[in-house]
């Protein structure tokens, strides 16, 4: 049996998804720029994206800034926002944040610009009072991620984006692990800007799109400077099948999105509770309700959350020890260790995380193996306190 | 009758390699930094084309950095190769470089980093001797295009690499429009830095890749930081079905090339002729000999470009006036204003870019219907001489 149980890295296309971009590739081949009639119908196809995303997300149309995906799109705010040459500015930030937003800010950081990442709690929420109290007069952007990559912790967005706004500094989240599972109203909530990434949600890799409110686009640097794309805002020819796909994508996983996520929900619970059933000494990672409903990050204590990977991967099972990106680094989740947990119980971490089109057999077969490797990594782990086992 | 000859601005997709891509899109799914098997299919996929990228540039497999097309690339390396903090250095470059260089190097420009643009003759040659003039001790960075995308003019690549290695400089080419149209080695040509774009050679939209030498990547600091793809050179996870097409695209373009461009070539050639058979006063821009086997910009005197694309258009025929990167723009093309045209002369550019698949009966039909669009539109232009028609 192959289950994929790693959504929360990446989620595989929607074929409904693909049937919308394949005349995109052969036949409807034209620059979205050209003025002629081939350009016409990529660049008529490009705007019906636009009008998607923005629907999906409640911003207008000409607030949607198509990139490659989520680290493009963090990229451009935080180094876009407040440009480096003057080597002034403060940003406000997470320790919990995903690289994508963590490696740029220590790359401003040594050129000037002064960082401050605010700490979590044991569930990985960060408390907006201590965004409040970290502003100062030179703040010039705040960036919180929406939920969690790894714990699937939810971040009280709507009480920072008010913070942000009452102190007139700029508020950007990357929402990649939000949109498509839970509700995101860039309007609603008052968020200035946006990140988010197409395969995250059964879209395409290699796409996705900045959210910029109006009144912030004149004040971004673009990234990647040429013609005059996107507003002057990103330069590149279209991906015009990639914007398509995101387009559909996310319309997709809008109008399902209560319906699907109950059901992954329910999925991931029931996987949650068999393992409590069968397996002894584990601990959740992450706000228990306030929580992505695609994951379930687990602690198994005295064994490497890799062992288990691995073990589960030769019994066709994807899942993860923290996020893709980190992957290969011997160290545990900075995640987990920013959340207060001693690096024995963090390195024993597994991620699994549900998505569409997962089944409850799936659950059942992940719940009826895990047992037995746990065992055996713990009888063989210099972790395991002595006598633990009786036999 | 449909007919598609602006592959200068985009090619479309080879059926080949979207049926090599496919597999990628809803079955091998997985995130190629995931180390489980859904991560290791898709990272065998990447490295397969990570070495057919360097076989095709004769380079080193480690020495392709995968990105989101040329713009990107180009953008890595001028804003990385020098990162602007510093606010010193000099970049060479020339007059006629498209937009994805030119920007930077105008952004650049305004903190502080000083740019030579190199002037070109008539053709739209950059001399290798002024290049040699102009480098400084300072000097941080030659840029220089290897085949312009307006006039199609070849520039003196091994040349330019040759003084910049004498003079200890970096050199890199935006090697947008030659590769997979003309010969490109890397290794034997001595460049330091390769941009290329998928898309230009019937590979997919929306990924690129940037080869940097070994000795100089570790100089080169990221566009996008975030996880350590890449070699920690381009963070974002792998877009695999793009990757794999890239992959593809440019083995068939590189097998394929010298037949396949020796047609286009041919069927160019005959337009050309037909063209000047029938319409009088027009004038070829760029090099006779010296010019990509896909282009054939030409002036048609007293009448607007934009006029002729627009009546083209309406009979179904795809041609540009200039890069689709600067369509909408009512200026004439900056690459023929520096080559010394007039803006008369310039302003009646259209450019005929021919790729795989264009036939010789496309080629017949559009110089059939073009002479009565031009002695129209002649006809009703106040630049066309009196008297210019006898009846």
């Amino acid at each position: 049996m192959r289950v994929y149980f790693d959504n929360n890295a990446t989620t595989p296309l929607n074929r409904e998804v693909l049937d919308e971009m394949l005349p995109y590739f052969c036949e409807k081949c034209g620059n979205a720029m050209s003025i002629h009639e081939f350009g016409k119908e990529t660049s008529d196809a490009i705007e019906l994206a636009r009008k998607r995303v923005a629907t999906a997300l409640d911003c207008e149309p000409e607030e949607v800034i198509f990139t490659s995906g989520g680290s493009e799109s963090n990229n451009t705010v935080l180094k876009g926002i407040d440009p480096i040459p003057d080597g002034k500015g403060h940003i406000i930030s997470s320790t919990i944040e995903h690289p994508a937003v963590i490696e740029p800010c220590q790359y401003l950081s040594k050129h000037g610009i002064d960082i401050t990442y605010i700490r979590v709690d044991k569930f990985g929420l960060v408390s907006p009072d201590d965004i409040k109290r970290a502003i100062r007069p030179d703040t010039s952007l705040i960036s919180i991620m929406f939920a969690n990559n790894e714990v699937g912790t939810i971040e009280p967005i709507e009480d920072i984006a008010k913070i942000a706004k009452e102190a007139g500094v700029p508020f950007h989240t990357d929402a990649v692990q939000a949109v498509g599972k839970i509700p995101v109203s860039v309007s609603k909530m008052g968020i200035d800007m946006l990140s988010l990434s197409a395969h995250k949600f059964n879209g395409p890799k290699g796409v996705g799109a900045l959210i910029v409110r109006k009144p912030l686009k004149r004040k971004i640097t673009p990234l990647i400077h040429g013609g005059g794309h996107e507003g002057g805002k990103r330069a590149s020819t279209h991906n015009v099948p990639g914007i398509v796909g995101l387009g559909k994508a996310i319309e997709l996983a809008t109008a399902n999105r209560e319906e699907e996520m109950s059901q992954v929900k329910r999925l991931r619970d029931i996987l949650h509770k068999k393992i409590a059933e069968t397996v002894p000494d584990i601990e959740l990672f992450g706000h228990p309700e306030k929580r992505l409903p695609t994951t379930l990050d687990i602690a198994f204590h005295y064994v490497e959350g890799e062992s288990i990977q691995l073990q589960l991967s030769l019994r066709g099972v994807a899942v993860s020890t923290g996020s893709a990106c980190a992957s290969g680094k011997l160290e545990p989740s900075h995640v987990l260790i920013e959340m207060g947990y001693p690096h024995e119980i963090a390195q024993g971490a597994v991620r699994f995380s549900l998505g569409r089109g997962n089944t409850e057999e799936e659950v059942n077969y992940v719940a009826s193996v895990l047992p037995e490797i746990i065992e055996n990594l713990r009888r063989m782990s210099v972790l395991t306190p002595k006598n633990y086992f009786k036999d």
